[in-house]
């Protein structure tokens, strides 16, 4: 495996190679500088504390040096400069090339560019690979090993989601069902070809589901007229202490962050026994290692 | 000691040892690499190039990796997501966080939150404990060894400074008498409990001074119409030349920096020879070397 | 050699002996982390993407912590506080500043202030020595080693340049032939004494060349009248496909980035065989970190 860009087509035994490699790091089995003397880049063309900092202390704990490159501005989104940015960072040496962008198809236009390992941070609505590594990562660890059976609810902006559609890929390769739910104007037209089921009600997503995964309300996009009021979203849309309660036993609540508290999630929900959130961040850190290593 | 959060209360024998641990940073008599292969967070929700700086040389010659987060804009400054940011900061696994915040009481709020080490690096107009530190070391070593009997005045808009409080504590605690000093509406109410004599007289909080703290002029606050004329300011409690001339033949001045020349301090007095401006600098790298050892 | 703040006055042997080491760096026969354990700071008061991650690389392969400090604003450009604000930096102990600022001479104002070594990143329109050094190398790797007798052109805004500046030096003094050309309102007066054959005529000046050097636009002096419109500037002092199929076989192509495509260099001819562009910035980490070692 060269780069990471994309959960969709990635082979099951390659997910897994990952996710047990994160295993041994996050149980303090491993401990390979695999990246000492190397420079690894985080190159972000969108503002990020979390994903850029868990790569960095993933890489930093691998021997790396990280660069962190934040391009502000329009111009930098235009294809021709980024690949301009991109080849003179690259000339420079980084054994490997985290990317983040706002344009689908980013972080594949920069692995075509240059001769290091690419890292897909999040491209636009396309994927989040390594957001798709960890939330399967955090849910095995906490299902004894395996997701074979399982079924998970992903809920929310599903259409415009680069989370929704990596873990969608993940889930299914690694033999959960996926019930996609969100208004009817923010889920994929797709949807058939995608293997998930699909509704609106997330009563009807919830039921008898072994996870939830509740999607980041994109609050710029609501303006864009496909979205209810935030009054009317948390009422449809959101997991609320009463929904919650009627989860089945030993369900478990994932979300991205940063959470939006009392939009698509009840404060008490996200800081509740059946919240994983801080587990994602925490097994991140690992998971980023293993996929750090496995590229370099 | 598990956090460093603020000096108010601080056992004399605690900060004597942190004062002793640095000497031997200082003087190079210590090279330990307590911090190697772990992670120190500067979570910065106000910017600052000198404290993050010196935070960060010292962590990093501990052998710690250095992660800047630098969170500007309101949003931030609430309560909750305050508390959201750093419980997940706090997820991806660093040994101490090093928070500064325009809230008073925030690097408490914060320690309460997380389970690794939290160093307050300036919380609103509460505490600066490093800065409390690093100046009675640099009096300390000044005067070899002992602040005992010596008599220091804190002049300016103690009122609102974080700077002072922590001083005030500090000095006192070892031994030192504190004379506070600015304009009357700049002074706190509760100064008798402070156990420092209090006046707005520049000359004689002066008189007899083994040193002189000036504390910086907030510029920001003087619309607040709690301040006189920069040109009046000056003129009453800046250390002018001629008051420079009038302390007692070694006595020292001190400033936290960046300094206001001209308004606060006459420029000749800044750069003179009773100025050790530039030694709290590089003593503060020796004093949070010591600091980060004793907490993590 | 205890700072790098120009290429005028630099004696041949000095400019060689650095181009020597970074050629040992380049080609992987040098690893020696002689600033191991010591911190190297980058203050830029000026954006600057490449220069400073360049010199990040360099400083990290050689075992320093790096600190970067980027100042903004226009308050920090003042003579005084550049100098505050060094003073108090170097007061943490850097082995080296790497200063970039808007001033012509600001960075030896700096040697003057501090005690570690300073390298001018770039200082007005004075000089960016490293750049220089960094052209010459690319050249005489290139070229086997030497560049007596060969000829190069510098194009563009010759005046405000210090690129131009440091690179007429750099390759005076190791024999080469200089031509300087653009618009006669961005020639410099002294054109004489610089020791160069002028001309506001872009294929003169590249007829016979063994390389030329494209300077960037900026796009910011446009407006002050010494410009004409881009579309002229292209048609008169750019490097078009046509002029590059002229150049004498093997004649190289040079530009220090970023590069304006289709303003002073078309985008075939960035791209194409002739250009070393991507070799500048490759070989930039070589030669930066020959002149760390040099001057710590």
């Amino acid at each position: 495996m060269r780069h990471l860009l994309a959960i969709e087509g990635m082979p099951r035994a390659e997910i897994e190679a990952i996710l047990s490699r994160a295993e041994a790091f996050r149980d303090g089995r491993a401990s390979e500088r695999r990246l000492s003397g190397k420079v690894v880049g985080n190159l972000f063309f969108e503002p990020s504390t979390r994903t850029r900092s868990s790569f960095e202390i993933a890489a930093a704990a691998l021997g790396a040096h990280v660069l962190n490159w934040t391009v502000a501005g329009s111009s930098a989104s235009k294809g021709e400069s980024l690949l301009d940015t991109v080849r003179n960072l690259a000339a420079m040496g980084p054994a490997v090339l985290v990317v983040r962008h706002p344009s689908s198809g980013a972080a594949e236009l920069v692995a075509r560019a240059v001769k290091c390992a690419v890292i897909n941070a999040g491209d636009g609505q396309h994927e989040h690979p390594s957001q798709g590594l960890l939330d399967a990562f955090t849910l095995r660890r906490r299902w004894g090993g395996s997701l074979s059976g399982k079924k998970v609810a992903i809920v929310g902006d599903v259409l415009h989601s680069r989370v929704a559609r990596s873990n969608l890929y993940c889930l299914r390769t690694l033999g959960a069902q996926v019930v996609l739910c969100g208004p009817a104007t923010l889920l994929p037209a797709e949807v058939g070809r995608l293997g998930a089921k699909v509704t609106t009600s997330l009563d009807e997503a919830i039921d008898g589901c072994d996870a939830v995964m509740m999607l980041r309300v994109q609050r710029e996009r609501q303006t864009e007229a496909l979205f209810p009021s935030e009054r009317e979203y948390h009422r449809r849309w959101g997991l609320t202490s009463e929904r919650a309660a009627g989860l089945k036993a030993g369900a478990l609540v994932l979300h991205p962050g940063p959470v939006n508290r009392g939009l698509e999630l009840a404060p008490e929900v996200a800081d509740g026994l059946q919240s994983v959130i801080l587990e994602q961040v925490e097994n991140g850190v690992a998971v980023r290692k293993a996929i750090l290593e496995t590229v370099s």
